[in-house]
């Protein structure tokens, strides 16, 4: 897998010249445990005080699912994400969070701006782990998002106040938008346009927001483990883990 | 289209609210022409200079594009649309750009940490534009960017010095990575491990950013103009708009 090659490359050679810069231990091949910080980018290219990663401290779970849920509402699910995780940073480590316009995060909407990619809540948790986690550590806690958003039934958050009644949950098999929208519309009968669509969108948004935070949570513990290799180190080539959702007749070979 | 509905109805809210803080003319259905500033957040919810949209400048396409291909070399697609366009961006105006760390951009790799879902060049492209263009402006750019990513030959980017030669281009009819990447090497027999698949990869982040600036540069000048319509207002649910190209025997009905 050429892409992670080259990455690994570049990180050990980082490795090596940061040794104490950041804790990693590698305890089996696909087992990674990570605190602390690495970068491929140099002190000097970062400038000012918003070197990454930024400071995270643990957040409360309840706190995060109710900003993003209401977030939705406000801009819908990628700033949903964004402005769950990175709003009680704001509050509670300040700058460089408060430099950071969360609402320049919307455009990830339906899949970025309707067209059923990657699922917008996703997109969020993928810039705001950017900030927020190392890279190596990011990259871990976000393909095991990926796989528990695909493999979960959702939506699991429960609002205070009752917009709409979500009673169904589905689960996606994808992180795309559009299958993920598709499957559960299927599932419950309703329209996109219906109000119990919408509220099972800002659902999973919590749901999503919330799934992460506890993962960084659990990376600030030092309790954050992953064993899940990334889809091109089993398949050589990027994808998803069920070819058969989209190639129905016959899955084609990836060359080698 | 409930989403878009939901969205118009506060856009029209604000505009009454905000009249003259933007320049919009509807010239039609489906046709904007955007200029200035809009927004769903007010003012006291921005703090300090990083107030959207950022300042823009007129950038030149063919430093973007250098930039670019040499940012996929350094952290890949994602990274590398995200550089192309906001590095230009922190030598030329400096603050806010210079708060942003893009290399936190770097995870939508590979269709996001490799699960192949939106063309990672594009995630670059969608974080940079939420803060460089007003947001109506943004998701009408975007909209174009991803149609044109989906109908046009490419790579059509030349390095000035070869790493790989490319010769095959090709047409992905989707912004997503893992079809864009497999349609490429099956027409030019390549793995995706292959030095030209990188090379074909770090061209399409040159042509990306090349591309998104372009279209911002048009409109700094008054110049640009969509009559594209987003996918839910065309098929009433987030999609593409090749339906055949995962739903090859049935497309299922849209609930309505």
């Amino acid at each position: 897998m050429g892409k992670k090659e080259v990455l690994e490359e570049k990180s050990l050679t980082r490795r090596s010249l940061l040794s104490g810069a950041g804790k990693i231990a590698v305890v089996g091949a696909g087992i990674v445990a990570v605190s602390g910080g690495l970068s491929l980018f140099s002190k000097a290219e970062a400038k000012g005080p918003q070197a990454l990663p930024w400071p995270y401290e643990k957040l409360d779970t309840k706190e995060v699912g109710k900003i993003a849920y209401d977030g939705w509402y406000k801009a819908f699910c990628s700033y949903g994400v964004a402005s769950g995780i990175l709003t009680p940073l704001q509050t509670k480590i300040g700058e460089p969070y408060t430099l950071l316009p969360v609402e320049g995060l919307r455009l990830g909407e339906g899949g970025t701006v309707g067209w059923g990619t990657l699922c917008g809540s996703l997109l969020g948790a993928t810039v705001a782990l950017g900030f927020v986690a190392p890279y190596d550590v990011g990259k871990q806690i976000l393909n095991e998002l990926l796989q528990w958003y695909s493999d979960t039934d959702l939506p699991i958050y429960k609002p205070e106040t009752l917009k709409a009644e979500v009673k169904v949950m589905s689960v996606s098999n994808s992180p795309l938008c559009h299958v993920s929208v598709s499957n559960w519309c299927k599932k419950a009968g309703k329209a996109f346009g219906s109000p119990e669509r919408k509220d099972r969108c800002a659902r999973i948004t919590a749901d999503v927001a919330v799934k992460t935070v506890m993962l960084l949570n659990d990376w600030k513990d030092g309790k954050f483990k992953s064993t899940l290799k990334h889809p091109p180190a089993l398949y050589g080539t990027p994808s998803q883990h069920n070819c058969g959702g989209c190639h129905s007749t016959k899955i084609p070979e990836v060359i080698k």
